[in-house]
């Protein structure tokens, strides 16, 4: 398992250093069920115009595709850095059992992507972080809540 | 604006109630940019099997499909329920300047949509964490943020 451990992390930096080459963020990820990759992604932000396709996102949704779910309960996660708070709450959403990491977020501060400043803002109180956040009309949104506990056949995740 | 801004939530909430009339989680979401909807998602995670599909994130892949672009600076997100961290952090990489919001973190916890646990878990020691995180391979994953770093012609997020 150790030389496996090794293994599938050189394969996720293998994707992160294509993807500098490719004009991607230096950044891969596999997952892993039973021992098998079961899912490969790299940062595709500026590749596909999508602030959210970190290597762990892109990876987790091919992993969910690929198994056919949205709970991936039973793999572990490969990735060449230490997850942003964006990938690590997916993780959790994800059910994912063990995440594997490389370089850390300070690593990543140091060549300009600033994970900490957002790990900082998210423990702020609700009107001291710097995107401001105002809540209106929570007596119409409160109703779609109120079908949703009532619904008899929903789908729980 | 005070009425646009109720007419772009009620669109959100909308969003959130057609969703569960079709067996998705009971959010939804809209983007505004010079007071028109540029983008309009609801949550997918359990129609498309994938947990990273929450309203906002759903909504600014559509915003930025629809824009050509990785940047939402300039707009406006109308969310029907306070954003959970993930969709929080996608939100600052996107760089979306206000978001307004219905139900908050304390409604959704109350038909079991967890947010405040990923908050908990988020500020706490890597070490002390419910989804343990291990590093290996350091020496090997920091060969690409030195090629990213040393990339004169790389396209900054």
């Amino acid at each position: 398992m150790e030389n496996n451990k090794k293994k599938f992390m050189l394969r996720a930096i293998e994707l992160s250093l294509i993807s500098v080459n490719e004009q991607g963020g230096p950044f891969g990820c596999v997952i892993v069920k039973n021992d098998n990759i079961i899912a490969e992604g790299s940062n595709q932000v500026t590749r596909n115009n999508d602030p959210t396709a970190h290597a762990e996102i892109v990876t987790i949704r091919n992993a969910c595709k690929n198994l056919n779910t949205f709970d991936l309960k039973g793999t572990e996660m490969f990735t060449s850095c230490e997850p942003c708070p964006m990938c690590l709450s997916a993780i959790y959403w994800a059910h994912i059992d063990k995440i594997y990491y490389g370089n850390t977020r300070v690593d990543a501060a140091k060549i300009g992507f600033d994970d900490n400043f957002i790990y900082d803002e998210l423990v702020l109180d609700i009107n001291k972080r710097k995107i401001p956040l105002e809540q209106i009309n929570q007596k119409e949104a409160i109703v779609a809540f109120n079908n949703w506990d009532l619904k008899l056949d929903k789908i729980k995740y």
